[in-house]
């Protein structure tokens, strides 16, 4: 999408290109900012990025001036070098990619990952006050295109910070599969003394939109906070007013386009981190405290043949088998409290044998919400007496899936497979949440 | 579980079994009931099942004293031959099994489908003075082993219901699969003059927190409603107060035992329908009036070589190739907008090769809320030059792997295509919700 004819003829006449700074005189007021390229405005509407973060749009109107300011380089460094001004504490931001990290290809019109670690603080700049800021990038991948070697580096990479002596670690990475890596590195990382922070955003931040600005800034204050956990920070409403700090083992992406779009399944959040005031309201009390003489250990191992088999009512069974013959361990999403679909001799046949060569076979449940019981159905029943465990109670599929990845890779069948029903880091709840799911 | 010795002794004086009528004399107050088996209740409540439907728990105390009344069989078929009692409509239910129609087996304590006709309408004698009813026994399966067979069954009695003239049809059926079976349905009863309402419970008509009663009794009153659509009618809220009838092709069981368990997604429920006074109060006005004149059709063919693909990190390649080999059309369920892993140059070259073999490929969001949208990032332009369609919108996945089996059942490679992307069973919203999701 391009402005009007008129509006790019008067921007021409001053030089002045999509990523220049400029100054707009308007009806007497001045605004001085980033021109952006249009995106959901009309064509009329200019949209300029403030100094102090927000879009706003400008309609074009008779009489209005555009004047392009001298390029100013963003010192993104001098942002966090005042000790005094930011704080005592000390964040690492890594950054993996994905939206957060991405700018509109104005070519294509797509997003891609292709922000440098300078840029990367400009979109928030007050995050300088809040810790001492050190930004590395990691990767630069749009996270449905992260997998579990990226998960190994990403631990890697965290430890190398705590052994740094900082006071938390801050990744940005995409929104697609943050749930899935967020539980890699529950996992992995061991004895955990910080906190470790996945933060994205579902727009990009040159979208008048954007949530990355808040998401980035409330990411910071969380890694500064006590909770020395892996958690997700993310929009928590449908305004710009808060986050919330969900667990990483408990959390799924479930909107596509909202920026509130994740959800801590079967628990509750740790804490709510509000964007104007930093002010932190702890939900949970329950969560690992910061302790940095505890001594962190990267188990990043994996094993790779683990696998998700989605049940659905007239799958193929021919699958089902294949998919067993390729995994040692395989989660499956089954519909209800834990099923398959029982009266298929085929797939009761593949799944018997599978179990007795000695290969591991767990239930969780495509309803995400609630708990596995395979004791009150005849079909759960069966189940379990052909080998399938069950007792995997709220635990998301996405989270055990990763969960057994991970077992698989540092411990023997026996200890994995016991290990599996016991709650390690969060991902199992004992007791039910009351609230909306 | 089983009762405390000293209250089974008391039992067996009297001669009383567990399934018996009985009278118990407790301080003066006079209950009777069925004699139920224990369930959550500590060992020395003992679990009656009032005339009225509901189950109490009744302590033992000393002087408490126990009878066992004659069994009084339950005249089901009186309940709606009162015609001037029960109102001048008249519904059918056809029983195809699920908790609804199920008890807890003694032996096993594991809940299987054995209700009959008769039994049936005993949860919910009252349904008698909602409309003239006829109940029958169409299936006798626990929903997780239903599949595209049934489904074409159920369609066909469903059009011979209407054909007899019926005012609405009720289908009681399993809660694990059910928003298959609706979706299934709602694509397979072209032209549906009358309302469609599926029916199920979370808990067995015999345990206490049942919700048999209410959600049949809602069943049935919306089926006497104007609303000519394919519907689901359970639990709206924690407590006994209303249902919601939720769209055929956008409802999904989002929780494994709350009894408020199914949601709409993406769009609104139909209508609320009140326990206490049968209260129709609706939300939406957007649905196909009832006209008795429409000539309904049975448009039950399927194809069955459809497969859902679930994406996730680590994904093993060969699954994908696998299950494309066998299929002439998928659904990936992508992460967020539409994705897949687009680095891993197997599974694209799989896709585009089933693609360009003359196979369709569809996308949609393993989030279920919110739309596909393949144009923001590079990942979905790619995959869409690979020729994976992405129109689908906001539709589920599950509705999306349905229709498609029915489409490629229904029409040629071509039409299919092209219908699979319209509206054609209130699968696609066309203006988003605003509500929680």
């Amino acid at each position: 999408m391009s402005y009007s004819k008129e509006l790019q003829r008067e921007m021409e006449k001053e030089g002045i290109e999509i990523g220049d700074r400029i100054k707009v005189l308007d009806n007497g007021k001045e605004h001085t900012g980033i021109l952006m390229p249009r995106t959901e405005s009309d064509e009329d509407t200019l949209v300029l990025k403030l100094d102090g973060g927000y879009n706003i749009g400008l309609k074009h109107k008779n009489g209005m001036s555009f004047k392009k300011l001298e390029d100013v380089e963003v010192e993104s460094k001098d942002l966090h070098v005042d000790v005094k001004k930011s704080g005592d504490k000390s964040v690492s931001i890594l950054i993996a990619g994905g939206t957060i990290a991405s700018r509109v290809d104005y070519r294509t019109g797509a997003v891609k990952p292709s922000v440098n670690e300078d840029e990367f603080v400009t979109f928030a700049p007050e995050i300088g006050g809040i810790a001492k800021i050190e930004t590395r990038k990691i990767l630069n991948t749009l996270s449905e295109n992260i997998g579990p070697e990226d998960w190994k580096k990403i631990a890697e990479e965290v430890v190398e910070e705590i052994e740094k002596g900082k006071d938390g670690v801050v990744i940005a990475h995409g929104t697609d599969t943050m749930g899935y890596t967020s539980a890699a590195l529950s996992f992995m990382l061991e004895n955990l003394p910080i906190p470790v922070v996945l933060v994205g955003s579902q727009r990009s931040s040159d979208r008048g939109s954007s949530d990355a600005h808040q998401n980035l800034t409330c990411a910071l204050k969380a890694a500064t906070t006590d909770i020395a956990e892996v958690t997700v920070c993310m929009h928590g409403s449908r305004s710009d007013d808060f986050c919330y700090l969900h667990p990483g083992t408990k959390v799924r992406k479930m909107h596509t386009s909202r920026r509130d779009a994740f959800r801590t399944v079967n628990a509750d959040p740790y804490a709510k981190i509000y964007w104007e005031d930093l002010k932190v309201e702890r939900i949970r009390n329950d969560y690992r405290k910061k302790n940095t003489q505890r001594k962190v250990e990267a188990k990043s191992e994996l094993e790779g043949h683990v696998e998700i088999i989605r049940i659905y009512p007239g799958m193929d069974p021919g699958i089902f088998e294949k998919k067993l013959q390729r995994s040692k361990g395989v989660v499956i999403e089954g519909t209800g409290m834990g099923h398959i679909p029982t009266d298929n001799k085929e797939i009761m046949e593949e799944l018997k044998k599978y179990i007795e060569e000695g290969n591991i076979a767990f239930m969780a449940s495509q309803c995400f919400n609630g708990r596995i019981n395979m004791n009150v159905y005849e079909t759960g029943i069966d189940l379990q007496k052909a080998g399938v465990i069950g007792n995997l109670s709220d635990m998301l599929p996405e989270t055990a899936y990763v969960k057994l990845a991970w077992l698989l890779g540092n411990y023997d069948k026996e200890e994995a497979e016991d290990l599996m029903t016991e709650n390690m880091r969060g991902e199992i709840t004992e007791r039910s949440v009351k609230s909306k799911f």
